[in-house]
C-alpha cells in the first residue's frame, strides 16, 4: 500500500497544486439549475468529480453542504467519494471533526478506515480539545495509509485571536502560539518514519494569506508538512503568488479553490478547471 | 413558540439536571448483544430514548457513533431524534461542528432549522475558527427557538493548554483566557433579549471537574448560561457534588452521563436512569 504522503506527492507532481473544492452551496445549486436538495447536491458533486478527473489530483468535498440534507445528503457524499476514487482522484473530506477519546476514534474510523462508507484519503480535523486528543486519529491514519489535515492558522480574521494566543502551561515554550503548539504536537508523526517525497501524512490547514511567522509557523517547522491552503481564487490569493506566499514550502501546498471554479457552471466547469490548474503549473514549474 | 432556554428551564425544573448521553459505542453494542452496524446503532439509540422518556428531560446523541456508519448511521440518528421529539425529550446533538461563513451556516441549518432531517433542540459547536465565526449560527438558533452549546473549558487534560492560553490581540483584556474570550464573544446573545428562567439560549460546554476560575469563567460571566457538563458518572464527578462543584450555577447545569447509564444494558436501563436521576434531584432540591 502506498501511503497518503506518497500519493499526495505524486498527485501534486503530476497535476500541480490545485485542489477542486466540492461545495454544493444552495446558491450554486440554483445557479446550476439544480434542486436545493440531496438529489441536487449529488448531481452537482458527481459532475464536479467528472470534470476534475484527469485535470487535477485532489478534490475536497465540503461535508457541511451534504450534511445539510441528513442521511440522503450523506448518501450523495458516499457516491461522490466512490466516484472520485474510481476516477483516480485523491479525496480530502473537509469535515473539521474534533472530539476526545473513543468519540474521536469513531470519527477517525468513519472517514479513514478502509471499507467505511465515507472512506476518504484524508480528513480535516479541529484541535480545540487539544492537539493530543488527535493522537489516536493520527496513528490510525498512518496505519491505514491515510492523511489528516489539522486546523492550525486559518485565513479568516475571526480566528486570529485564538490561534495566536499564548499557552502558559508547563509544556509551552516561550513565545509559542496555539497554532505553533498544534504544529509541534502533531508533527511527531511526520518525524516518526521515513516518508516519500519529503512529506509526512499529517498536514496542517494554513491560510494562503496568513502571516505564518506571526503564528510561529516557520519553514523549518513545516518542512515535511502538507499544507492545505484555503484562500486562493475567490478568497483573494492568485496562482502566480504561490511562490511569493509560500517560498520554500510551495511544493507542500494543496491550493484549494471552490467558488472561483464552481461558479463557471456545469458546462464551462472542465474548461475552468483546466485554466486554473494551468495557471498554477505555469508558476510552479517556472 | 417557546424558545430553547424556556424549554430547557422547564425540563430541568421538572426532571432535574441529568441528561442521558446516547453513545452507541461498538463496545456497548456488543455488550447489549447488538450488531456493530447502523441497525445495531438504531436499536440501541431507540431503546435508550424509550427508557429515557419521562425519566429525564434531555438526551444527547453523540453524533460520531452514528456517523461511523455513514448515511445509514445518519438515518438511524434521524429516527432517534424523531423518537425523542415524539417522547417529549429535548435533544442536544453532540456534533462539535465548527467552520466559517456559509459552511457554518450549512451546519446550523442541518441541525437547527425546523423541518431539517437532523432537527435537534440544540447543537454543540467548536470555536477553533474564532467565536465570532459562530455569530450567524447563534442568530439562526435564536430565530428558530433553538440552542447552542459552545465548547469552552472541557474536562479532558489535553485541552487545558489551548483553552487557558492568552490571546494578545487588541481586543483582549489583560489576563483573559481563550475559554473566557469564547464565553464573552458568544454571551451577547444571552444578553440581547429577556429570556425565561434566567437562562439564555447560548450555553457552554464546561467540564464538571474543571477549575472554572483558572479559565476566568466566573459565576458572573456564566450567570445566564446553560452549562453542558461532561464529567459526571463514569468520568468521575458524582451527583451529590453538583452543588459543591457548581455553587450558584448548579441550576444552570445539564449533567451528561453516558457510560454510567448505558453500561446497565437494555433490560436494566430504565431502572438505572431512574436511580441516577433521583440522585441528582435529591441533592438538587436539598
Amino acid at each position: 500500500m502506498t501511503g497518503f504522503a506518497a500519493r499526495l506527492r505524486s498527485a501534486l507532481d503530476r497535476h500541480g497544486p490545485l485542489c477542486v473544492g466540492i461545495d454544493p452551496h444552495p446558491h450554486l445549486l440554483e445557479q446550476w439549475g439544480l434542486a436545493v436538495s440531496a438529489d441536487g447536491v449529488r448531481e452537482f458533486a458527481l459532475r464536479t468529480v467528472e470534470a476534475a478527473a484527469g485535470r487535477v489530483g485532489v478534490v475536497k468535498p465540503q461535508v457541511a453542504f451534504f450534511e445539510r440534507f441528513g442521511s440522503e445528503g450523506y448518501a450523495a457524499l458516499e457516491a461522490t467519494l466512490a466516484a472520485a476514487r474510481d476516477a483516480g482522484l485523491l479525496t480530502i473530506s473537509d469535515a473539521k471533526r474534533g472530539d476526545i477519546g473513543s468519540t474521536m476514534a469513531a470519527y477517525a474510523a468513519a472517514w479513514l478506515e478502509p471499507g467505511s462508507p465515507l472512506e476518504s484519503d484524508a480528513l480535516t480535523v479541529s484541535p480545540y480539545l487539544g492537539a493530543d486528543s488527535l493522537r489516536e486519529t493520527l496513528t490510525l491514519a498512518v496505519r491505514h495509509g491515510k492523511g489528516v489535515f489539522v486546523l492550525a492558522a486559518t485565513s479568516n480574521p475571526e480566528a486570529a485571536a485564538l490561534q495566536s494566543a499564548h499557552p502558559i502551561d508547563v509544556a509551552s515554550t516561550e513565545g509559542q502560539t496555539v497554532a505553533q503548539r498544534v504544529a509541534r504536537d502533531v508533527s511527531w508523526v511526520n518525524g516518526s518514519a521515513a516518508f516519500d517525497g519529503g512529506l509526512g501524512p499529517v498536514g496542517l490547514v494554513v491560510g494562503a494569506t496568513v502571516d505564518r511567522a506571526e503564528f510561529g509557523l516557520t519553514d523549518e517547522v513545516l518542512r515535511a508538512t502538507p499544507l492545505l491552503a484555503p484562500g486562493f481564487g475567490a478568497q483573494g490569493a492568485e496562482p502566480h503568488e504561490l511562490h511569493s506566499l509560500f517560498g520554500a514550502l510551495a511544493g507542500n501546498v494543496v491550493a484549494s479553490e471552490s467558488r472561483s471554479i464552481l461558479s463557471a457552471g456545469p458546462t464551462a466547469l472542465a474548461a475552468r478547471i483546466d485554466e486554473r490548474a494551468a495557471l498554477y503549473r505555469e508558476h510552479h514549474d517556472g
